[in-house]
């Protein structure tokens, strides 16, 4: 196939969108492969669809060939089975609802567990048709609080989204690896750097769960991996290992102190370091025990306030917490919520008030590292007073643990004596080991062996086949531009014709149609009144791994082949280049294995 | 590819579906091609989307050999646009629309006119950039009164839509034709019988419209075609050929009469044969003008009632009025309605106090067959009593005239002297010259040759893809179940291996293997359990246009191909069946075309 720039539905700019926050939002907008139609929600223009295409034909050939089953679902979904599973109300303001003429509940879907489970439970009754491995690819809907750069994280996206079906817990193991091997076989393909990492299960319920993150500095997800051994966790999973708990036989007896004007763990420290100097070593933040209010607002829409106690060298990671309590978001406790419980003196407030059974009435979660016996100087609920040497389990008792605390770089393994490296990802991929909750809540129960009824247990797995545009380019772009990976590029050779001489074009031409009659799609430059210095920059603004281009060596009989990613150039006759250009973009199967990184 | 029987997602239906209304339907529920999700809402499993699919790459396919370029717009769109071409407000309660979280208005694409002006306007700015085709393949949503028949008439479908822009009229012909043109040439390939007739262009606007309708007697759709020239119609679009006036200088004056108990023009007509009888001739229905009263149920909610003159023997066809009226409704004029028109005698209504300078204030419009002299007998606006030789343009002068008459097999053609036939079908394909209604309402212009900005010219052409899967199944189905056209099929051979012996299974396998070696679609019956009656009735209900059985006849080395469609068999022998199977399903082009008829 050819496709010519004098007719391709195209218009690159040279300057970048004014809402673009990050550049591969940025380069696919200049480009010519998106535009935004309404917040989060994008219009494919053809080069970028091709990409697109190309994507959902690498992740369908992948599914296909561990045998999964394509169908499609409607992206329009009755209320009755959401409900059925308590997501309708569970997705609060995440996702699209809608009335018909009649005034019957619809909703756009985000996901389709409960489809899924109902047409296997129609179709489907003895344990002899399982498992079962069924999959779309089809578009879907999240009324996004926060769409953001481009169709990373659209409101209108296309998903992979598939489900296992099986009688047994080892059935529902075997039906998990193979998804996985199938991610790793896919996103090796689709060429960009990713790693695997040990996540949270949200809204979806389930026990395991992994996410495949491509690598990206822009990215939303915050990953961590250790530097000792194969941990690596998404930060909303990572699980910080509790130290044992401390002797505090000989612990004195908490004394409140005036601290006057410490709101901050900063003015306390130093304030601590000046009026109660320690003899073996400074007072420093890591001895403090902060305590911040939040409000949960739960889907119902019932607000929560609940106190978070973590050491004062940390601070609250509200997005590790959401990710723990999802579809619950969190809000600021504000001055109305203060005035609300006078208990609280703000800058100063301590365990002494906190917990169900306490004058506060909030919920108090300690951070991990709160054990027994640890020794924390904190707010004496008086302002202007903090405690010191107050001891967890002997002075106060939390109503429990809860992972809130940022994950930092250094912070030690909970596996080994390693530390964790933070870096940032996109999720491009999600696998969940569902169990038996969806299937539960719509009944789906098939005959076993002996004819007795038992409940069937899934797995969810999804990849975000829109996101992937995004994040590829986020993974591969260079400071000129677009840099696809040969299965994803809109095309195998941006093929570019310069200067004036018919010559040039009547080669370019025919070079052209050689090279799809070997099966090659060529973007073909053609345009004669634009000069080559526009073109090159087109050509290295979009992104086709492969340029040739067609111009001044000809009189000598060579073309020139250039690797966009590399800038490497070489001169090939113009009678073996198309031997030489079908040997260049014909990826070898061991040159696209081994992205999986970490 | 080999899709297996004993693990396809598929089960098979020996009982209609209760909500099945017609033939297509039943058979798509039953063969395991689609599940209903909600009314109007279909769930395609494997094998229905495969032929989806089928029907999607041919058109992509033929869109793309006329160098229109694919593009996707989103299916969740932003009001602005459709408020600007005011189609927001038309469509009524035809669309489904919604709020995100931030209570902004949003709508369910219906179609995409808006959003392809806008892209080109975005991208284009000069007439060299012209003509540009562009099209999508896209879920589409209606919220349908009356969604109907399976996937025939759904409320979320699959349309393939495209989109002509040119600077001249003579360019929109050009594009126009281009794109007829390639659909005849997709009907050809999709395999079922069709006509191309006249169409109305309702709310699309736009000067000359035809329709594609797939022939089937359960189709929603009627259209004439004429028995003497190349004349055909939706009936919508039929436009009846007025007569010449009539001198009518010696008629005699109108002359009220008693008529009693005659509310009915059947009872009209005795009456006037038994106390008022011509010389000539009898009285008959055709004498009569019938006001019929309607209202029409505007977009915005207003509702107008209006008079309907017609000749007596001829009833108000309400979908041929309404193709005209589109998106404005029709409703009944009720009891109420009549209580607040005191000057309406019902049953006897005239043309004495209809028009909007009469007495009741109600627009009158008449068929275009009572022209000037014409003589009629009708109402007298008194219960009881008719007007006879009342003569329009002498007695009364309606508002104007309207299309409301049913149109019959054998009414006169209207461009020669041949009678119209009238038959039903499915529409498939409508393709529009819109001219610039679109362009002009959001200022898509581009500059001339002479630097001068000039409005652009547009054409709309729709293909219901996922209605084809329904309607193809409608007119080529038989008695015993589907049977798909080749290029349609979900696939190539159903190979059905029968009774217990393995060497049966051995051979059918290798014969499985060897098919798709060559490039073929397999569906292997391999089910070991199930009985060979069981296997026939299926692979008759799924409709695979050639069924291999591999059984009884093996020991003699042979194996049976049948044609699904003919039922003719015919004994292959074993070692020869590749090369047989390959050349049968292989269709040759010229099979492909001529399936336009009349």
């Amino acid at each position: 196939m050819i496709l010519r720039m004098s007719s391709l539905f195209v218009r690159t700019l040279r300057d970048d969108p004014a809402d673009a926050e990050v550049p591969s939002h940025r380069l696919l907008v200049r480009a010519g492969y998106i535009r935004r139609a309404a917040p989060g929600i994008y219009s494919w223009l053809p080069l970028g669809l091709r990409v697109l295409r190309n994507i959902e034909g690498v992740v369908r050939e992948e599914m296909d060939a561990i045998g999964a089953q394509e169908l499609q679902f409607p992206a329009l979904l009755p209320r009755e089975p959401y409900e059925a599973t308590g997501r309708w109300t569970e997705y609060g303001d995440g996702i699209f609802r809608l009335k018909d003429r009649k005034g019957a509940d619809y909703l756009l879907g985000p996901t389709h567990e409960e489809l899924f489970t109902l047409v296997v439970k129609d179709l489907y009754s003895s344990y002899k048709d399982l498992p079962v491995w069924l999959y779309q690819i089809q578009t879907k809907y999240r009324d996004e609080a926060r769409p953001r750069a481009g169709v990373l994280r659209g409101r209108e996206f296309v998903m992979k989204d598939s489900y296992s079906f099986d009688v047994t817990d080892e059935g529902l193991d075997r039906s998990y690896e193979a998804h996985r091997a199938a991610y790793v076989k896919t996103f090796d393909r689709l060429g960009f750097d990713y790693v695997v990492v040990k996540a949270t299960s949200g809204a979806m319920g389930g026990s395991k769960s992994e996410e495949f993150l491509a690598t990206a500095e822009n990215g939303e997800d915050t990953y961590v991996s250790c530097t000792g051994c194969d941990y690596a966790a998404n930060v909303e999973a990572v699980q910080v290992r509790a130290p044992q708990p401390v002797a505090y036989d000989d612990a004195p007896a908490a004394h409140a102190e005036q601290t006057p004007d410490t709101p901050t763990i900063e003015t306390l420290v130093d304030h601590l370091n000046e009026k109660f100097p320690r003899e073996d070593r400074p007072w420093h933040a890591g001895d403090t025990l902060k305590n911040v209010i939040i409000v949960l607002k739960h889907p119902d829409g019932t607000r929560e306030p609940i106190a978070i106690g973590l050491p004062g060298d940390r601070e609250v990671d509200v997005k590790r917490l959401e990710g723990q309590l999802e579809p619950t978001e969190v809000e600021a406790f504000d001055e109305k919520d203060f005035a609300k419980h006078p208990s609280l003196a703000k800058g100063y407030i301590g365990p002494g008030v906190l917990g169900e059974k306490n004058e506060s009435g909030i919920r108090y979660l300690v951070d991990p590292r709160i054990v027994e016996g640890t020794r924390w100087v904190t707010g004496a609920d008086v302002a202007g007073s903090h405690v010191i040497d107050l001891v967890a389990g002997r002075d106060f008792t939390p109503d429990g643990t809860i992972e809130a605390a940022e994950v930092r770089d250094g912070d030690p393994c909970p596996n080994c004596d390693g530390t964790l490296h933070t870096a940032r990802g996109i999720e491009m991929g999600h696998i969940f080991a569902l169990g038996r909750k969806y299937a539960d809540a719509l009944g789906l129960q098939v005959l076993d062996e002996n004819g007795k009824l038992v409940t069937v247990t899934m797995g969810s797995y999804g990849i975000g086949v829109s996101r992937a545009v995004g994040a590829i380019a986020e993974n591969t772009h260079d400071e000129l531009g677009l840099v696809w990976p040969r299965e994803v590029s809109p095309a195998d050779v941006h093929l570019v014709a310069t200067g004036k001489d018919t010559a040039v074009y009547d080669a370019a031409a025919k070079l052209a149609v050689d090279l799809t009659a070997r099966g090659l799609t060529v973007l073909y430059d053609d345009r004669p009144k634009v000069s080559p210095g526009v073109k090159f920059k087109d050509a290295e603004l979009i992104g086709v791994p492969t340029i040739v281009v067609v111009g001044k060596g000809l009189v000598d009989g060579v073309v020139e082949v250039k690797d966009r990613a590399s800038g490497e150039r070489e001169d090939v006759a113009l009678d073996a280049a198309v031997e030489h250009v079908v040997r260049v973009v014909t990826v070898p199967l061991e040159a696209v294995t081994g992205n999986l990184k970490g």
